[in-house]
């Protein structure tokens, strides 16, 4: 029998490392009649924080959702705990963000599509026109913001609203070539991801293919990570690499990196809705 | 400051899946002043397991390292669970058995040698006597035991009998090619490993290699299982793979195979010496 | 700058090995003005075979396309070559058959569509109806041909004259859950490529992932290979795994799996079409 | 039969493109009674360099060894070729040098004990004394360079008097913490190897490591290269990448990025001991 119910709650908990938070948090959880199906508990001795993920069944729980937080405040603001609580049959609603390349965007879809991520895509919003087709073809609101120098502060305001009145909960950015600005970092903290085409640190400069080919490098990488100020500094979810050899052209390169990046990207992604991915410092914690 | 502190405890539980097992856990470690390092609760629903690995510091616990096992087995039969209890601190012994290659052999001497095993190596078996210098070079003691099939029996008895004098905790089939023998393999439930040159299952009969080459495969693996009785059905434990090519010929695929047999190895017996390896039917869970 | 310039020629030959065979074939290319872009010779000593695929440019070359074969003929008989012509400027014909899984089709389109494949797929067969809505998505043509006991002969005649209709250079079984008969296959020799839901030799039976998935394997695989009458015996062309773990379910394991599938056929087709792959006996040499 | 008959020529190439270069090469061969082996021909459209290595039996080549040169100058010079030849059978004299940790020189001085590097080893360099038991265990010699500001030109200059004394082929940097000097880097142009802890570019500053798990990397590479004057900007020979996540802690990045620097060392030195490595420019092509 596969595991398919999903009246399930999830906890992601950060806290200053202390004896017994294993017992507290699931002794709350026993209390109430949870039935605990995966928990993966982790100290950082770097940072002394206890680090932990908590899936739980609801069949039998005897605390109503709304009712769950509330009733975990209390324990969280003793231990000084930053904390989550989802649940694990809500469907997100995600929108991705592009400029003209499409094949993560459409990787997105696809999976969306095929079921592999559990969400909804209501929404594409672009700085170019050129993918609205793409958008229309899936049915997905197109929403154009062109950017300028001049215009960049209230467009990326109106992006804002948008993603508001969409009631967005996860902005991807597949291969979105704009920076952000801090009001719009601010707003999406830990709630948007980039895909990045290298490893980090990489090349510097504005054509990373073009510089790994001419140093002739026997590996390229891919980096997904949460959007932060500072550019590419962002916490790493998710990375990987593809080998490539002399034989493999610029072109070969810049092909076999955007197959890399769609996976590197749907990893991160899926890893996120399945609230997996714990955000502390500089880093995250991803549950897998 | 790195985790250097080795006064630990683990505890590894299967039992039936039921409500509140990780409060109760938990709750039994904490009444006791110890301090849960990391934890990872992990539910089968195909067999409706529940599996954990659990650590703990021992430094505030207020039972003796001897009075914890008696203290917890009243929980244990409550819950049915299968457990075993082990001490980070405890530097087993190992025994490496081999034929004549060396190249698994080597890696584990050198990967103890450089602090990378907990463990100590007294004893090295073997069907044959080539090996007994590098033994020496070592400081290692050599066993020599032929094996016939008139003689078979009376030599796994003395074998075993070795293997006590010697107070082994694990055995590694470093490349050992023999058959081992029912008794031999009872008495050595989940402490015996076996590092097999293929993927399981894999292409039958006497030479592995050279059917890899014929067939033309592009990749060749390795697996490392616990040892029972029905030859390669083992508990896997740790796999991997090596890419191939028309480039490689049959010396290539054996050096490269040689090479993955080492590092699939190793891993293997690093997890089950640091109590990651829960046995459940006839797979494992690794705590990695 | 990039080699964009596809106005080449391709050379695939396999002979016995024998003094020579290097500087005439490349006299024979350059006593009529071609320049070599890429070869690579090799040979395998187990079969004493010499295997060699060459590429060069065409522009000044003295021969019209058609006379090539001819004048290469003579040089060929002499070197008991077999040998395949092709230039790379030829778009190929694609046919890919299904039956009910979307995720390799659906991954070939987007390949093709997004200029990584230089094919056209004109044509999607299947042994079942599902998937037409899929074809007419995208404009193909969709031939549905219901197999039984009764009606297999005639219907792999219909499939066999629909390809030649279609002019099909190309078919490749995109999990088309149904083994082909010898005329079939005799008719497609070297021309079909099938993708195969594991490494081989692999699990025997009907659930693959299921008994992969009870024998706790730490990896899965993917095999694409050309397709012959004995099943899964077929030259292998690709090959590739992912990881897993305890925390994948069953249905993790057909996921992951699914995904592996999409790259290792991707690869596989992608290889065969710029023709380099070169089969003999029971395997192939891929020159990438 | 396996291919072990080791009487082979092997000469790299490189030059501008142009016409008939693969026709001439192998003509020479073929001429002169050579058989070739193995050829690999590469056109880099950037750089519009051919690159090649051939392989060719010597065993009715109607030159002597130290004629082949000679008769191939007067070629090479007409296509203005950059060019090496050397012979299979020729084992090669490698020097490794070490400061204080030893991963990588005992896995060489395993592989080439098991011969897996055609390579006599006869000497160990180090500006540090401790590892020089090592070198006594194995029966080579042990050359204790201290290296002060002070001092640095004068023990660079007998280093390098150290490495004609030994009549040394290769300087392998295997951990060497020290930065060489112009005049011995000058000397060892393409006769040293350095492996790195890292991808290239990475992370700035003292401590890698450090840096990598600070910033919750989930991928930890290695690169071996050549030296050159520009520190880790020489040309790359092979790369390699091991993943982590965040159950690794500082110790465990440090120990599977030596596990990593070993293979991806070994590697590299294997390639150059086999004229596998073609370097132009910053970067290199290694036919492999």
């Amino acid at each position: 029998m596969e595991e398919h119910d999903l009246n399930r709650a999830i906890l992601l908990v950060s806290c200053p490392d202390q004896r017994g938070l294993v017992a507290r948090l699931s002794g709350f959880i026993d209390r109430h009649g949870g039935n605990i199906i995966t928990a993966d508990h982790h100290v950082d001795f770097n940072s002394s924080q206890f680090l932990t993920r908590i899936e739980w069944d609801l069949e039998r729980f005897d605390l109503a959702r709304d009712e769950i937080a509330p009733a975990f405040r209390e324990l969280a603001e003793t231990i000084s705990a930053a904390w989550s609580l989802d649940f694990a049959d809500i469907t997100q609603r995600v929108a991705i963000w592009v400029t003209r390349q499409d094949h993560c965007l459409l990787d997105l879809i696809w999976r969306q599509q095929a079921g592999d991520l559990r969400a909804e895509i209501p929404l594409i919003v672009s700085n170019h026109p050129e993918l609205e087709s793409t958008a229309y073809q899936f049915n997905i609101d197109y929403r154009y913001f062109p950017i300028t120098a001049a215009n960049r502060a209230e467009q990326e305001a109106a992006q804002l609203q948008v993603l508001r009145d969409y009631q967005i909960d996860l902005v991807v950015l597949a291969k979105y070539m704009q920076i952000l600005g801090a009001d719009l970092v601010g707003n999406l903290d830990r709630r948007a991801i980039n895909i990045h085409h290298s490893f980090l640190p990489d090349f510097p400069g504005a054509a990373p293919y073009q510089r790994a080919f001419e140093r002739g490098v026997k590996i390229i990488g891919a980096t997904a990570h949460y959007v932060t100020l500072e550019l590419d500094e962002g916490p790493i979810i998710e990375q990987d690499i593809v080998r490539v050899t002399h034989r493999d052209n610029l072109s070969d390169l810049v092909r076999k990196g955007k197959d890399l990046e769609k996976i590197v990207l749907a990893r991160a992604v899926r890893d996120h809705l399945e609230h997996r991915v714990l955000v502390y410092g500089a880093k995250t914690v991803v549950f897998s």
